[in-house]
C-alpha cells in the first residue's frame, strides 16, 4: 500500500509535485523513501496522482481514479463538546465520509477554541483523510454560533436534520430511507447538540430554519457519538449494496 | 433529571439499598443530594428503582419500568487497537446499546493489556451506562485469542458477521436489513478487527465458524470508528421508527 499525502493546488506544477521541507523530511526519514520509490498524491478536492520521489521533488506517473467519496456533500453542524472531543468527531466522521464539520457554539457551549485550535483540527482532518484514503480533505469551518449557522442553512433548499434526545420524533434512520429512496440529494446538513442538549431558543430557530427533528434511538448520547452515528447512517444508507 | 447509580444484587436488600462508602460520599459530596432527595438506582440487568437518599443508604420509593434497551444482545469482538481506543470503543458503544464487548487478540494486536485494564474498562462501562441511562451494564469479558473466540461463536447459531476492509462483500447494512426483516434474533456477533486487519488465517478460522463477511463503506476505518459504526447500524436497524 502507497503511502498518502495531501498538497495544496499551488504545489502542482504540470506533473511536478513542489514539496514542502516537512513533507519531503517525512516522506524520506519517517515513510523511508527513496528515490525512485511512489507514493500516491491528492489535491484534497477529488483529484489523486501516483508520483515517484525525485532529488528535486515528486513526479507525477499517473492520474489514478479511484473513488472512496460519497456521492453526497454532507456537513455536520456540531455543537462542540468538552475537551477534545471535537477531534475524536473530526477523525471519525472523516473516514466516514464527512464533507464539511461546522463546529458550533451554542449556549450551553463550555468550551471557547482558540484561533490555534483551529489550525490543529484542519491537521488532524488531512490526517484522517490520508489515512482512510479519500480524495477529498473536509473542510473545517470556523466556529460560528447556532443562529448563525441556523440562518445560513436556513436559505438551503436541502434535506437538513436536528438530533434531539429524549424526543418522540421518528429516528434519522426514517427520513434517511426516504430522503435518499428515489435519488441521492446534492447536499445535507445533520446538527447536533453539546452535553446539556439544546435550548428552547436553538430548537425552535432550527425549525423555523426548515430543519427536521429526528432522534438517534432510545439512549441518551455523548455529544461525541452523536455525530459519528449520524454520519454512520448516512454513508450506510448511501453504500448499502 | 434524576442521578442514575449502578449497584450490584447484593447491596439490594428488601426495599433497602446498602450504598458503599464511596457510592454515599460521591452522592452526598459531589451530586450533592441530601436526605429526602432522590435518584435512581440500576442492578445492571435490567431493573431499576427509584430511591430516596436517607441516613442510612437508599430507600427504594418505586420500581420503573422504563426501557431504554435493544431487543437484541450484541456482542462486539473487537481486536483490541493502539493506546486507550479501546476506552472510546466501550463509551461509544455502550451508548449505542452494546450487550457485550469482547476484547480480542489477534495476531496483529500491537497492545497487551494488563489485568488492571480489566477493571479500568469496566468502571468505563458503567459510567457510560449510568450517563447513557441504560438498564444494562455491557459486559466487558477478558481478552481472549481470535481462534478462541470464533471457536466458541461457531456453537451459536445467531447471525455472526466479520468486518473487512478493501472488499467487494455486501455492506453490513444490507444483511441487517435482510436479517432483521421478519424478526429480530435474540443475539448476534459483529468482530471487527486492529490497525493491520485480520491476517489470512484469521479470516478463514472466521469463515469456517460461520461468520459472514461484510463491508463497512469505501473508506478505511481504523480500529476504534469500525464497531462504532457497526452498533450504531444495528441500533438504527431496530429503532428505525
Amino acid at each position: 500500500m502507497l503511502y498518502r499525502l495531501v498538497v495544496t493546488q499551488e504545489q502542482i506544477e504540470d506533473n511536478i509535485i513542489h514539496l514542502q521541507k516537512e513533507q519531503e523530511h517525512y516522506l524520506r526519514r519517517v515513510v523511508r523513501l527513496n528515490n525512485e520509490d511512489n507514493f500516491i498524491v491528492i489535491n484534497g478536492q477529488g483529484s489523486c496522482w501516483k508520483v515517484k520521489l525525485t532529488p528535486h521533488g515528486g513526479e507525477i506517473i499517473e492520474s489514478l481514479t479511484e473513488n472512496r467519496e460519497l456521492p453526497i456533500a454532507v456537513t455536520l453542524m456540531v455543537a462542540l463538546p468538552k475537551g477534545n472531543g471535537f477531534e475524536d468527531i473530526i477523525r471519525c466522521t472523516t473516514e466516514l465520509g464527512v464533507n464539511q464539520l461546522q463546529p458550533l457554539i451554542s449556549d450551553r457551549t463550555l468550551l471557547k477554541p482558540s484561533t490555534n485550535k483551529l489550525q490543529r483540527w484542519r491537521k488532524i482532518a488531512i490526517e484522517s483523510a490520508e489515512q482512510s484514503e479519500r480524495q477529498i480533505v473536509p473542510y473545517i469551518a470556523p466556529p460560528i454560533s447556532v443562529n448563525e449557522a441556523f440562518t445560513t442553512a436556513n436559505k438551503l433548499t436541502i434535506p437538513k436534520y436536528i438530533a434531539f434526545a429524549r424526543s418522540s420524533t421518528p429516528h434519522l434512520q426514517y427520513f434517511l430511507t426516504k430522503d435518499l429512496s428515489s435519488s441521492v440529494p446534492a447536499q445535507m446538513i445533520i446538527a447536533t447538540g453539546c452535553e446539556g442538549g439544546w435550548t428552547t431558543k436553538e430548537v425552535e430557530k432550527a425549525i423555523a430554519c426548515q430543519f427536521q427533528e429526528v432522534s438517534l434511538g432510545k439512549r441518551i448520547l455523548r455529544a461525541v457519538t452523536a455525530p459519528i452515528m449520524a454520519m454512520s447512517l448516512v454513508s450506510s444508507a448511501i453504500e448499502n449494496n
